[in-house]
């Protein structure tokens, strides 16, 4: 019999309607390679919070959603704050697939706090606990011996964090140079093509990739979220999010673009970090850089990351992801990483 | 105090001395991060092995390679045949970084498999024991609840293995493409600046990366070890090492590959595999492609894999290595890798 993990959807949007798809899709490998079946047991959208001993079907949520339905019109709904959902209901896992809320102290974080307090552990597709809260998460679920995973919150399904913190764990990072924001790197490839800003923006959206509100893709605050993220699981960075220096894509032109073209160099939304004396120094700005270089080479929806280390020289990862399965998955990654083997 | 893992050194070449340097560098990371201690208790060369249950220094057995010295030099050495050594001394870790050697039935896997049966844990470099016994060793690993890691036989220090078996476990593999062999690759480069292929092989031994008889490189045969290593530990492929069709690089000339770089293309030696029906299609080869594609822009040194999968679409992996640090550091990666957590 496979083991039940009891688990809790926060957010029921692209992110965990796609996991669904994949557990529906992988349900017999989850089961026969992990030995494990993910039973939901809570969900939470923005109309609240429904809860299910017995379980949700993951059928009945994805055609909740196709319907345009909310969780306030099932059974199971609780006329509570969704924060609160781990004071009503015994689980083992909590999924974040809400989407970014930057506020400080909101109930997104409040919920995962509780979750954490009550012994769940925790996976993320949302950065914005932990660009918000980093230190104080990991810190506090080591204390209740819970585990937190994000693999998903840096470049999809691209395991950075993964290859990071396991397979380079020893190594000291001397810099990396990445490309985090594949809308970002669209628009700039759009531009090159003579399309204006507001043109190659509106394109990203029709394509579905871009945010209804893409500004935190073009001013470069999603890129520092991730550059954040990378830093702090991976470096001795101790700074916040604030020390990162931010320039989007805001002011660059389609001239500007097809000029560097021309040389041979293409101009791009780098995400760096490197030793300024003692100190990291971090920045995200529109940066020229060789056509043949490997960051050049990082093309419109793909994203990538080049690492320098003291033991692996130079390692370089990119994919490329029409759509968000591979984020999903690298949820799904995570869950399953976190049980007892 | 930090847990103690005997182990035993199989080979002290440059993968194991190598190590043995990672070892002192990182001493204190490892004890800290990990817990860890590795206490070297038998070691292996060509001249035979010697014992000792106090622990080899491991400054002293880089001396000892580093004055030409043998193992038939040092107290502890015992006059039996190599591949006895786990019934002479206890231990839990064999690392075996000896030279391939495609023998079947060659004294390297008595050894490994003595080491299995004797409960002890196989970090491997060495890719021929895989080629030649994949299903054997794994299935007596899993016999004996022992685990065999061997993250540095693919690429040195990029994580293929571990991506692929841990971030892509849920995938099906749909095709990848790979380039597994850095001294063919540098040859093929020196090739495209007019440099003949005689040529070219001397500069790539003189740089000191190509073995002294570096015919597994030119001939395609390193590649198709990796390949094959890659697809028994990812794939539902079931076939043998000779299912690949292999074709080295000794008949391409400098002409050709002057010919392929002006049409804005590379001759890369290209390790491939793909669905023909419900079969796998393995091939090595010399093939052109495009100067701008992945795998055309893995330069001289360079080594790297794309891979395409249901779940995660495109993810590409690249690395540059100058010397063999990063496989070493591969090897203690998986030693790590296996210590209960």
């Amino acid at each position: 019999m496979a083991e039940v993990v009891k688990t809790v959807l926060v957010g029921l949007g692209n992110v965990n309607l796609g996991l669904l798809k994949i557990l529906i899709d992988k349900k017999e490998a989850i089961a026969e390679q992990y030995n494990t079946r993910f039973k939901i047991v809570g969900v939470v959208d923005s109309s609240g919070m429904a809860i299910s001993e017995k379980g949700f079907a993951y059928e009945d949520l994805i055609n909740l959603k196709h319907n345009k339905g909310k969780v306030n019109e099932i059974t199971g709904f609780l006329p509570k704050a969704p924060e609160f959902i781990p004071d009503c209901i015994e689980a083992d896992l909590l999924i974040d697939g809400s989407p970014v809320n930057l506020e400080h102290d909101n109930a997104g974080i409040k919920l995962i706090k509780r979750a954490i307090i009550k012994g769940w552990h925790v996976v993320l597709a949302n950065k914005a606990p932990l660009v918000l809260a980093f230190d104080e998460l990991t810190s506090l679920a080591e204390q209740h011996k819970t585990k937190i995973r994000y693999s998903a919150t840096v470049c999809g399904g691209l395991p950075v964090i993964n290859v990071l913190s396991r397979d380079l764990k020893l190594a000291s990072l001397q810099s990396l140079y990445g490309i985090f924001n594949a809308t970002s790197n669209f628009v700039l490839q759009e531009l090159e093509k003579g399309v204006s800003m507001e043109e190659a923006i509106k394109e990203a959206q029709n394509i579905g990739a871009a945010e209804t509100d893409p500004s935190l893709d073009i001013s470069g605050q999603d890129t520092a979220n991730k550059l954040y993220i990378i830093m702090k699981s991976f470096s001795d960075f101790s700074g916040s999010i604030k020390d990162i220096e931010i320039e989007g894509i805001e002011k660059v032109t389609a001239e500007e673009v097809q000029q560097a073209a021309k040389a041979n160099t293409q101009i791009k939304l780098v995400a760096s970090a490197y030793k300024k004396g003692r100190e990291w120094k971090l920045e995200v700005r529109p940066t020229t850089v060789a056509a043949d270089s490997f960051i050049g080479s990082i093309k419109g929806w793909e994203m990538g990351i080049e690492i320098k280390s003291d033991l692996y020289e130079s390692i370089s990862l990119k994919n490329y992801e029409a759509d968000p399965t591979g984020t999903c998955a690298a949820v799904l990654r995570d869950m399953l990483d976190i049980q007892p083997r």
